[in-house]
């Protein structure tokens, strides 16, 4: 069987997931190769993003976070179907990575830019240097202030951003998760996990970026180790099975996300779409679904900083009937 | 001095709230009259949306609710103003209006669509249809099974749907309330109300629709009493002064709103918002104008079923510095 | 016919609603007259509660704020019955009352007292003394940072505090409104209303304080204008008809409430009451209930600073069958 | 060293957190071995609780949900002190567990017991035998009505309900988890884990209860494995410091709990706490611990279905300094 590689160099970086001008138009079956910037536009020799590769867009005040690659078109995808994304490589290529504390945004700060919830005074910025050894994939951090004066943590390089257009039109900015995907943060959207997303729009519209090189549960500051990595995926139009919300499946384990606010709201529909899954392709009848998920299910929260936040419920596929 | 009046007859109706082809060009100080079409598309006579009338967009799916009258581009709108949009007149124009229970849409059933929260059954679907007498502007249902038979109401027309491009791109779809207006569903964007918008996109792209002939503190059915009016607006864009929210004030109150998930960020959104208004404007110190408020502000929950929802706070203007 | 108004000096002042040891036994029907001391138990004269007035309890800790009047043990009262408790008189009886902003309470600043929930640092802490002028019924602060050198408003009493013994033993603190009423801060417990209590244990153990001289929605900053008065009640045990949560109702409306976290739980609560208010009393079909509350209901937010928020619902009275 | 067991045969078991008539009096240092009752009040054999053994309340009405062991009053343990439990055995004594789903209980069917929430009709009603065996430590249930007909899960046993008395008081019903322990539903109150609780009480009061067999994130139908243990534990006082919310120890992490509502704070209280315990006894600087938490700090979700949630946020230990 024949392979098609595509080898994505992005001209426009979009900021928004949704019907933009495809980057690149390719078959199912196909993959792709890119290299992401990171969420502040800076590629993996630092260098900002060129004037020239913004999106044109007179009309429209844009948030310039987590530049995409993409869109890509894909020729056989078509409203109702489901686009599987397989992950096949995530491989970093840039030795640093930064985090940051803003004034008004992560969990324990206050919340979204813009929106003012509390008459405290907001927490001090700070910038936080990461150093990357890609060759033993670790990420170090001089601590200035602290007893400790170094830390090192293992790396597990994801995707934070990564979906097609939108059920309506487009999303701006692209720091809103959703149905779509998008920007989720989510630790799954990992090396070797495949992601199945409903498509809405003829063509799908895929797009992806925003590496983290490692990353807490609910990305609490706001900010993970944001860099850049060359990002290999494989992408199927599955016909004929409808799906609502992102899924995925690595090899251990069935999920399901919901990326909404408040955060219970995200437990509540990741969840009954976990039953439906069992129930729709494994034989599950509903209230046993519910049973089992109820005692061997677990969940991972991927943001608690976006406009929506992210839950993944976890069903282990050791249970799945064989 | 001239006044000039612009009659709106759209040829599209939009679905979404941004920089969509401008349907009229004004100057600040003009005033627009519109017939507005109910959130179903249908107009005063009951007709359908003509296909022709539906924006064209061949990528992207659109939700078909909550069609608009616009939108007008204001020649001086830029980016930081404040656009000051006065409701001179609201003047209902059909005999009837309707509203419905949908089977998982409403506080009470469930929530947004394509979002199933709960393993319950759905609720069931009805159609209620309210005759209006225009001249006595009362609301009439005849109740099927009920020991009332017959219940008349006062009708209080107000804009459910009212506001400007927004911060990043087009919101869709337009059921979605936020820091450009929008669907808020709150009773205070009624006749006689000054509504002030922030500018984000030069033009100001400023679009209204779905009139309700009366509705209940936070639309708990997610559908109110749906009908179509001629609409009376006049613009008028303030330089030099920013606001991040909108705010009204009409003869006895200055208000604030917030539009969010949870509902208490829309709470917190709208207060602080209250304070920095009287802050700003009314030369309070930061923390008496939270103690005064504290004892004398009211709120109104705008809509509860909304992806976001929206809070007004009141302040009673005869506690302003004269 | 006879009426029996018993005058409460209570000898001791508990913070809690529960089975404590009773103040007073009445018989339904009965008028109870007390004098209230303010939330942070200082009487009319501005003396602070005595040691001695304290509940002893050796093995537990207590917060201190809002000593009850109380408990009344009603004779007649048994789990599954209503008290009917008719506020007749709220006679304020100082010429001052006193607000404050503490460093994490009130809802723009912080939570709940032991629960941090933010690394940002807390507000100044802020005594608010306000003038009672008795004849006129008006409140008077002084500002003294803002252009606004003084200000004036209406006076409205109501008690923050009402309620039995819970279904469940004892609530500790006081300030957790819940289905027994308690610490609802709304400010519908005023003169004329007649407030319904579910009775969960023998003799109801009916209780009461925490005037407010006045107060806005919400109660923003935690405290309100925290004061005295001389109370007159009158209690009804009403036998054969049980409720779930506090009603309310006065010359104009059905009002229930719903207590509970987060803030949307509450709007819940008090919309499913109130549909089956209707249902069970007023011959209505649930459907058309929902429906009619949808457009006509009203609420208004009690407090959003307590371990439970308030909300209370309200339906014109207008609109029930004669 | 001599060490002291205490053999803990409750002649009351009461359902309820707080300064009960203590069951056993020890010193610091003790163990105390104790056979608990399920959640339903079922021994080791399914034998129902005596009604000599509940407790005597002749004014309350109780829950009569999650019968604790205790309260153990130990001699040392004073206001301000921290109480360590270690959880040094747990051993399943019985053969079997249970299961159910309830009308309106847990999160994707409704909500807290006497808390309707919605229009919707509840969900059936259906209670699950799971079979024990203990030797393999797995739980078997055989499923009725979907294609795979039996499911073996691994068992992990762990207390759901843990905890001393509370701040204020007792906690009634004990269903309600706090800054106290208690119903927490969290996996990782399990053998080899030291539970850190606060003292707020002279004595203690600690109890303990509710052993589940095995259970997923959330406890999302309201009800795990429920079942019976032999249950072993060590009790230590330590002096001179104090910590606000309940933190857990085992070889790998430091976790902190928030047990609250809405989720969210769970969250914020959970990582507040995390930072403060990193700052005090570990030498972090402020916003550097928040920084390592943000990049390598996990969450479990315990449950989302009692009267307040619980979350517990996990930090590794080998990122601590040596």
């Amino acid at each position: 069987m024949k392979k098609t590689i595509h080898i994505l160099e992005p001209r426009i970086y979009h900021y928004t997931f949704g019907p933009n001008e495809p980057a690149l138009i390719v078959s199912s079956g196909d993959t792709v190769v890119a290299a992401t910037r990171d969420a502040g536009g800076f590629d993996n020799k630092m260098a900002p993003m060129p004037e020239a590769q913004k999106p044109k867009s007179e009309a429209t005040l844009l948030c310039e976070r987590n530049p995409l690659a993409g869109p890509i078109y894909i020729k056989e995808a078509e409203p109702g179907d489901i686009l599987a994304v397989t992950i096949e490589k995530i491989r970093l290529n840039r030795d640093c990575a930064w985090s940051r504390h803003r004034a008004r945004f992560g969990c324990l700060t206050g919340e979204v830019p813009g929106q003012e919830l509390l008459l405290n005074e907001p927490v001090p910025e700070r910038k936080f240097d990461w150093q990357l050894d890609l060759e033993r994939q670790v990420g170090i951090l001089e601590l200035e202030k602290s007893k400790l004066k170094r830390i090192e943590i293992p790396l597990h390089p994801f995707l934070g951003s990564i979906g097609v257009a939108p059920r309506f039109g487009r999303v701006e900015p692209s720091l809103t998760p959703g149905e779509y995907g998008g920007n989720m943060d989510c630790v799954e959207t990992k090396e070797g996990t495949t992601l199945y997303l409903p498509v809405w729009v003829r063509g799908a519209y895929f797009a992806f970026g925003d590496v983290h090189a490692a990353q807490g549960d609910g990305e609490l500051c706001g900010v993970a180790l944001e860099t850049t990595a060359e990002v290999t995926i494989r992408l199927d139009v599955l016909k004929g099975r409808s799906i609502e919300w992102p899924r995925l499946e690595d090899e251990t384990h069935l999920m399901t996300t919901g990326s909404a606010r408040p955060l219970m709201d995200c437990v509540r529909i990741a969840q009954v779409e976990m039953v439906k899954w069992l129930v729709s392709d494994y034989g599950f009848e509903r209230w046993e679904a519910f049973q089992v998920i109820s005692q061997v299910g677990t969940m991972r929260i991927g943001n608690v900083v976006d406009p929506n936040y992210t839950v993944v419920a976890k069903f282990p596929k050791r249970y799945l009937p064989s």
